[in-house]
C-alpha cells in the first residue's frame, strides 16, 4: 500500500533521483537501436570503465540484481561446480533458489556479521581437497561476496586482498555483488575504491536500483573467459532489456559527475544520523552501523511506537520480547523523516 | 547508434507514450512497498482483469517478454514435457535457448505465415500417441502461440477455437504470447477480443514494451494449478522487479481509458498507410500486411534507396538479388516519417 | 586396487550374492524386450508390491541410488521448490550436486546421528511460513530421509509417524532412500517393516546394490501424481536400462523367498559381532552401532594396526590424534574376516 | 514378454556374450574398491587407449548411452550453447529430452539416411554467423554424430575429415556416439578405424550394451578441457556405477583379444545374410543395408507373415499399406533364426 508514514522499509521504495528522471524525460522521443547497443549505453560503459580504471573490461547492464547474480554465476561456473557464499548471502537466502535453478549448489561458508573471511573460505576448500571422496562432492568454482553485505557491513581492503589470495590458491573466481555499492564506497572508514574492487575481483556489479536509479545493475567483467558471448547468456536468462538505453542513460547520469558517490554519501549520512538517534535512545545494534542499512534490536513497545511513525522491516520474530529490525536510508531520505521517527 | 534517419527498425526504439511518462514523473517521489505489491500494481491488475472479463484470474508483471515466456513455460510444464511452437515461434528462434535453459524442449510444429493450425498440432500429438517408443520421446505439455505472430499475422477466433479443441483432446495448456497484443486486437478484421483470448487460453501476456510502455508485460493466468506460488517462480527466474510499481503504473495508464487500444490502432493505421505506399511502389509483400509489422521483398537497389532514408531490418540475406525486410510502426510513428521514406 | 587385505571398505566391493549370479547365468540366452518391460521385471514388481502390501503402487527400477534420488526428487518437486534433508543426507553431501543440477535447492535441516526429527522439520517449515519475505525464499516441497541413515542409524516407527504428521501439516511429500533398506528392516529393535514404510511415505527405494545385487534400486511410488509418465522422466535423466531385465531378475531372487531379509540379517549380525570386538578392545563408537555400518573413533596407532589387516574408510581427518573410521559389512562378510581384523 | 518367436527386435534382447559372463562369474567374489577405480577398469582403460592409439586420452565408463550422451554434451557445451545433430539423431528423437534437461538446445541439421554432411553443418553455422540477430539465437558449440547412425549407415573417412574441417572452422567440438561402434568398424567398406575416429573427434563412445555386454559404454576423451573433474560430472548426473568394475571387466574381455570386432563382424554377417534373403524375396530397403540394423519396407501381408515367426519393430505406421520395419542382429543371432524367419 502507499506509505503515508515515513518509510525506512528499503532503498527502493520511491522512483528515482530527479537527475535521472530528468534525463529520461528529455530523451524520451529519441530513437535508438535496442538491447543496450545504443549510444547512451556506450557512454555509460565508457564512464564506468574509466571510473574503475579498467579500460579492457566489459560492462553489461541488467534490470535487477537476482538476474545479474544468476547470469554471472551460471557463466562463471563449470556445470559441476558450486559457488561459495556466506550463509547470509543474498543468493543463499533471498533469491528463491535462482542459483540452484541454473543447476549449481550454493556452498555455505560460516560468516560473521555477513562478512566472509579468507580463513573460513580456505578451511572449506582445504576440507574438500583433502576429502578422499571429494569427487562425490560439489567442487567450488567461485566465491560470491556482497559489499556491503546483507547486514550492511563492508570489507576492508586487507580482507579482500586476503580473500583474493585464497581464491588464487584454490583457483576460484571472485564475484562481488555491489547492489548497494554506492553506500559501501562512501562509508566511513571504507578503504576499497572502485579500482581496488575491479582489481581484486573477476566480476562485480555496481547497483543502481538501490542507489538512486529506477532500476539497473552494471556488471563489470574482467575475466577474459566470461567475456565471449556474454550477451547471448544474458538473453538466454531473459535479462536483455529491449529498451536497454534506459539503463545506460541512468548510469550516464550516475557516473558523469560523481552523482553515484553523492547518493551513497547522502544515504550513509542519513543512516549515521539515524544511528545516533538510536544510540541516544539506548537502542542496541544487532550489527555495528556502517552503511545505509541499520539493524537494531527493539522490544515490542519500541517496535510498536516506531511503527506508528514509520514503515520498516522486522527481520527476526520476537524472542523474549525482543526482535531484530532493519531501517534503510536512501537518496530520498530527509533529516525531517528521522526527526519524525523520534518525535 | 542514435538514429538520425527515420526508424522503422522496431517498435521499441523510443522511450514511452507521453501519458505514461507523465504518470512516472508525477508519482516519482511517492513511497510504496516493492515487488509489485503496491497500489499502482493492484489497480493495474484490477483494470486488466476487468478488461478481460476474468475476475478470478491472477495478473503478474514482468519487465520483458523472454522472461515472461520462460517463467510461464517453466511453470506450466512437468519436468519431462516440452512445448509445441511454430518453427518461426519467438521461443524457438530468438530467445537464445531460454526455454531449453529451463530444461524443456521446444517441439517444432510446421506453420504457415507464422500461424499454427489445429490440424498441424493434432498431427504431431497423434504421431506421438501412436508411436510405440513414445515414452522415449518428449511429451507435449502445452502449446505456445503468439498473437500477432512473429510475422505480424493474427489468428481468427475460429482458428483459436479449433486449437483449443485440439489442446483439450491432448490435455495441453495454451499460452498466448501477446508481446504486440495491442496491434492484434485492433487489426482490421480481428475478431478476437481480450475476453475471447482469456477464455480460450490458460495463460496469456499483454505486451507493454512494444505497445507504448518503457517496458512491462502483464501475464494473465486462468489456470488454477499455475497460480499458487507463481511469485516465487518469478523471483527464482530473476523476474521480480524491485520497483514493481513502475510496471503497474504504466499498465494503469494503458488500461484506464483505452489507451492500449488507441496505441494499437495508431500503429496499425501507420502500418497500413506504409503498406499502401509499398503497393503503390510495386513492392511485393512476403507476408500479407495485417498488423504493425510489415515484411516486404526488396531488391538491392530498393533496399539501398530506402536505407538512405530509414532504418529497418533485413530478415533474410539477398538471394538472386532479393531479400526480405521488416518495417515496424508504433505509437511514435508519424505520417511524415512514411512520406520521408518514399520521398 | 584389488584388495588382498580383508575389506570392510563398503558393501559394494564384491560382485553379487551367488543366488543372483546363478539366475543371471541361467537366463543369459533368453530373449526379452528391453527397458524393464520384460517378464522378470514384471514378476519383480509384483513380488515387491506384495511384500509392501501396496497392490496399487508403481514400481520402477534404477541402476543406482543417485540416479533414483535425482529422478524421484525432480519428479516430486514443483520447479520452484526445494527438498528438506538432513545436513548429513546423501543428497546434500555425496551426490556431487545432482539435485541442484535438476534445478532444486537442498534445504538443510539439522540432524542428530543422521536422523531428522519431526520437530526440526516443523521448525524450518514454520520459520518459512512466518517469514514476511517467504516468497523470496525456497519453499519446501518434500522431505528426503534415508533409512538407515548415512550414519547407520534407523528411524523408529513412532518417529516416522511424527514426521508424516508434520509433512501433512506442511503439504510435503516424503521420500525415503532405502539404499541399505535390508539392513534397516532387520536391525535389532527395528519396528518399521516394508508395509509401514510404504504407508508412511509417498515414495521410497529398496536398495539392491548395497544389499547383495550387482546393482539395482527399486523405487516404489504410492503418490498418484508422480505415477504418470514416470518412465519418460527416467529416460530423460538417463536412467532407463536397455537390458532392464537384469535388475528385475535380481529383485525376483531377492524377494521371492525372503533372501533380501536374510542378506540384511547376515550383514547386521556380522556388524554386531564386529561391534562386540570393538567394545572388547575399548574402541569408542562415534555413533551407536545399529545396522551394517559402524563408525568408530580410532587413534593413529589403532588405525595403522587395523590398516595392516583390512581396508576401511577414514571419515574425518585426525584431530588430536583421533579420527572417525567406518567399517561396513555385507552379505559377503564372513566371521573369519572379523577374526583376521583383530588377530 | 519373453520372446518365443525369433527376435530381431534389437541388439540388447539377451544377456551378454558368454566370454563376458564367464569373466563376471569368475571374479564375483573378488573384492575391489568401487566407482571404477578398480584394477579391471584400469586394465580396460589401458586396452582401449592402446586400441585407439591415444595413450594420453582419458577413458570413462557409463552404464548406458543416454547417460553418456547427456554427460558428455553437458560437459562440452558452455551454458548458452547448443549441439548440432541430425534430425534423426538419437539425442533429438529418442532420449526424452535428456539434452534439453541439461539446459541445452539440440540444433537440428537436415540429414540424408541418418548421415550429416560437412556442407549441411557449414550452412547452419554460416547462417548463424551472418545473422545480425545471432546473439539472440542459440550458438552451436559442438557436433553430435552417431556412427553407425540411427539408420544403420556409416561415415566414410573422407566425410568425417570434411566434418572435422568444418568443425575447426566454426570452433566446434565433435562427439561421436558409438553405441553400435563394433558394427560400424567392421562393416563392409568401412574405412574408419578406431585410431581415425579418435583422431578426428574430441570425444567418442565405444558401445558395449549393443555389442555383446550386459551394459556399458566407454567414453574416450581427447579434449583437454573436458578431462578435468569429469568424474564429478558423471557423479552429478547419476552415472557413476558403484560396482564400476562390472563395466571394466566386460571391456577387458571385449578388447583383450579382439572380441569386440568379432562381435561386430558376426552381427554384420548375420545382417548381410538377412539382407540377402530380403532381396531374394523382393523386399525393398528403406535405407541401404550396411551394418547390423536393416530397415525394410513391408506391406501388411508381409509384416503379418514375418510377425508370426519373429519379433521386430515397426518404425513408421502403414501408409498406403506399406510401412518401414527394422530388423536387428547381434552377437547372439544365429543363421537358423534367419532361416526360421523365411521358412
Amino acid at each position: 500500500m502507499t506509505v503515508t508514514r515515513v518509510s525506512f522499509e528499503n532503498d527502493y521504495n520511491a522512483g528515482c533521483h530527479p537527475d535521472l528522471l530528468k534525463a529520461l524525460v528529455e530523451t524520451n522521443t529519441v530513437q535508438t537501436t535496442g538491447y543496450g547497443l545504443d549510444p547512451y549505453s556506450d557512454e555509460a560503459r565508457a564512464l564506468i570503465k574509466s571510473a574503475c580504471g579498467v579500460p579492457g573490461a566489459d560492462v553489461h547492464f541488467f534490470v535487477g540484481g537476482t538476474q545479474a547474480n544468476l547470469t554471472v554465476i551460471a557463466g562463471l561456473l563449470k556445470t559441476w561446480q558450486g559457488v561459495l557464499s556466506a550463509d547470509t548471502g543474498h543468493i543463499n537466502t533471498h533469491e528463491a533458489g535462482a542459483i540452484e535453478a541454473t543447476g549449481h549448489k550454493v556452498l555455505v561458508v560460516p560468516s560473521h556479521d555477513g562478512l566472509l573471511s579468507a580463513d573460513a573460505i580456505d578451511l572449506v576448500c582445504r576440507a574438500y581437497a583433502e576429502d578422499p571422496t571429494a569427487e562425490h562432492m560439489v567442487q567450488s568454482g567461485m566465491i560470491y561476496l556482497s559489499h556491503p553485505t546483507e547486514l550492511g557491513t563492508i570489507y576492508k581492503k586487507s580482507e579482500l586482498v586476503a580473500i583474493r589470495k585464497v581464491a588464487d590458491r584454490w583457483n576460484l573466481s571472485i564475484y562481488i555483488d555491489g547492489a548497494r555499492l554506492a553506500s559501501a564506497l562512501t562509508a566511513k572508514g571504507a578503504d576499497l575504491d572502485l579500482a581496488s574492487i575491479a582489481k581484486l575481483s573477476d566480476v562485480f556489479s555496481i547497483g543502481g536500483t538501490k542507489c538512486g536509479a529506477l532500476f539497473g545493475e552494471a556488471v563489470v567483467i574482467n575475466k577474459e573467459s566470461l567475456k565471449q558471448d556474454f550477451r547471448s547468456l544474458i538473453k538466454q536468462r531473459g535479462g536483455l532489456l529491449a529498451k536497454g538505453r534506459l539503463i545506460g542513460l541512468q548510469f550516464v547520469e550516475l557516473f558523469r559527475d560523481g552523482l553515484y558517490y553523492e547518493i551513497g554519501k547522502h544515504a550513509n549520512s542519513m543512516a549515521m544520523a539515524l544511528a545516533e538517534e538510536f544510540r541516544a535512545h539506548q537502542i542496541e545494534f544487532f550489527v555495528p552501523p556502517v552503511s545505509n542499512q541499520l539493524f537494531v534490536i527493539l522490544n515490542e513497545d519500541e517496535a510498536a511506537r516506531f511503527g506508528e511513525r514509520a514503515v520498516f522491516e522486522q527481520i527476526t520474530p520476537f524472542e523474549n520480547g525482543r526482535g531484530v529490525f532493519r531501517f534503510v536510508t536512501s537518496y530520498a531520505t530527509r533529516r525531517e523523516q528521522i526527526d519524525t521517527l523520534f518525535s
